[in-house]
């Protein structure tokens, strides 16, 4: 047999970009509309009418084209200006962003990091902010992606608070995918990224800021252009944009909220927390350790310790070589972990499959892993769950 | 007859976005691909070997996921910290969003404004910065896209030279649609989108900046993150991206690619010029007047006068009736001009439907257009080069 493998068929299985419903993909083959016309108006109505309830919120979302990151540095170039402290918070490759963008933005930046794989304890943030009364700010993560952990920001949210201080959440993985009530909560600023939960390809941000976040970007107008949220958000309230958008992204976005409208966004968020279930119920059958410190809200991307005994570098590739396209660790976790991504359009044989191509790895390496073990672990809790699951309606 | 009139078809003939052919269309309806993949690193590689030639330069040509505006952003926020002093020109609104960047970055602005519609004037660059020694970097605009006109950048690069400014060119609806030398021409920094003659959807930017461009932003690290030059060519000369770029549309415009080789550089020219020509041809055709003051250059856009008896603002929406979506004027120009759009997938007939679909436009408000005389115009122009012209072979 010469030439690709007939049997090996491609399976993006990343934290982000995730895997796209057929009807999203569709959807951007259709013409490009003007983002000035009737029907692009249309359109934009209705994304910005549906965004607010994934955050669980009653603020404007603002729609930005770029990444997820560049929502993330909207978040601190509108709200921060040279010299002014902040806390920033970081348990994994993402929480660092933040430190690094606060970094760039010249302010003065205390970090709170209890190690890659930790779960964020609201204590500490508060013991912090009590020794620097100056904190106007605290940034944090809701779903690490790096680790699989889901941080309690509601904890987080109540100890700034008690300082007056805002809390802004990266939300790019976890929001779609976990439980969010951003206003009951009393989170200031959520953003997130349209390539996970939302079912988007990458190139949109979304940044829900409350008004008195916003008040703090217009006291503070200079220091950034196309990510300035007062121009941003004086366009949006005219049902505009003030540079042009990324109108395919944009369509794509709405086919991809009619699938979550479909399939009620309580049953997307119980989907993600089963298939989160069986994805560690897998590992253990596997005989396998999670990584970090994990807990029932983890239900974007699940995190296991590769088998010391193995290589764990090469388990990506070899995965890859059966058509699977998987996230191993990054920086320091590199060949130390794997992570089974379920976040977005993601089903109960999407976590079989990935199993079943990990045990298979796992035995090339030399582990000693019982073919069919993981599997049998999941498929006992989607039974038990009365699988077939809903999936979205694609 | 109820409904939507079925002789009415779409026809999207705006000057970003443009109209996108059937294969770059039909390639965002494929599987996306993850960013740190080796079917990524092809497809980023083949990305990479091919912008240069558009630009005439043997820059790096940094690839960010964001619009048009934000690769011009990162062109003020890269180089501009507060207080330093740069030149702005502009001769339309896209000129003067060089003087909103320079604001928003808390420059020392000065302003070279001669009007809108006319062209920027070298000698008169050359005396601005005789006056202001300090001025290190001068801004300005290859095809002013709301007035149609395509400026001479050479000769402001070499005004700029004559000063050791650097000149830095927003090249978003030139690039690719006319000549441009970057390297030969001395030009320090051009950036543009892909949104208009790159025949790719909105959301991505591009920018070449030269050597000691790229020096003076590695000099002055702070102030921006995602847009940050240093970030992003440190990882483009590793193949890949700082952040999780926008796959799907780096896809489309591979694609997009492949259709410039497949034509030639040097015939893609040709066809915009040979459009503009006879765009120009049928304004006069209908006895109606250019708007400020095009020249041979001009081969992007053409803007003409609306007669002073119609009431100018009803005309896009009269043609949107007929399903022609094109630009009118913005700004101070609005209800004043329309622009006729042709870079990109424009090609004879599409000039010819909006020029009869203008004709009975401006019957119906009143005009004394004949019709058939701007087609006629321009059918003798195409007539007379032997066309049918080439047209991207999608």
């Amino acid at each position: 047999m010469s030439g690709p493998n007939p049997f090996i068929k491609d399976y993006l299985m990343t934290a982000g970009p995730t895997p796209l419903p057929p009807r999203v993909l569709a959807a951007m083959a259709e013409p490009v509309v003007y983002h000035r016309a009737p029907a692009f108006d249309a359109l934009f109505g209705r994304i910005l009418e549906r965004l607010p309830a994934l955050f669980g919120t009653a603020n404007d979302v603002m729609v930005l084209t770029g990444s997820g990151t560049a929502a993330m540095d909207s978040a601190v170039c509108n709200l921060v200006r040279p010299g002014q402290a902040i806390l920033a918070c970081a348990a994994g490759k993402f929480g660092e962003r933040w430190i690094e963008l606060g970094e760039a933005y010249e302010a003065e930046v205390h970090r709170y990091e209890p190690g890659w794989g930790a779960r964020l304890d609201a204590t500490e943030v508060d013991r912090r902010l009590a020794e620097h009364p100056g904190v106007g700010l605290v940034y944090a993560t809701l779903s690490e992606t790096s680790t699989g952990v889901v941080h309690d920001v509601r904890a987080l949210a109540e100890a700034a608070r008690a300082h007056e201080a805002m809390l802004v959440v990266d939300g790019i993985s976890g929001v779609g995918a976990t439980e969010l009530r951003q206003d009951e909560w009393g989170i200031d600023v959520v953003v997130t990224g349209s390539q996970k939960a939302l079912m988007t390809p990458p190139g949109l941000g979304f940044v829900s800021a409350s008004p008195r976040a916003l008040a703090r970007a217009q006291e503070q107008p200079a220091g950034r252009y196309s990510l300035d949220w007062n121009r941003a958000i004086a366009e949006q309230r005219k049902g505009a944009t003030p540079f042009t958008p990324a109108v395919t992204l944009i369509r794509a976005l709405d086919v991809a909220l009619d699938l979550i409208e479909e399939e009620g966004l309580a049953h997307v968020l119980a989907r993600h927390d089963l298939l989160a279930r069986a994805a560690r119920a897998g590992v253990a059958g596997m005989g396998l350790d999670l990584f970090g410190d994990p807990d029932e809200r983890s239900t974007v991307v699940t995190a296991l310790e590769l088998p010391e005994a193995v290589d764990g570098a090469r388990v990506p590739g070899l995965l890859r070589e059966r058509g699977i396209t998987a996230n191993g660790g990054q920086g320091e976790l590199k060949g130390r972990i794997l992570r089974i991504a379920h976040c977005g359009y993601f089903g109960a044989f999407d976590v079989l499959t990935i199993l079943a191509g990990l045990e298979l790895v796992l035995r090339e390496l030399g582990a000693d892993v019982e073919l069919g073990s993981g599997v049998a672990g999941a498929q006992r809790v989607f039974a038990e769950a009365g699988v077939p699951v809903a999936a979205p309606s694609a």
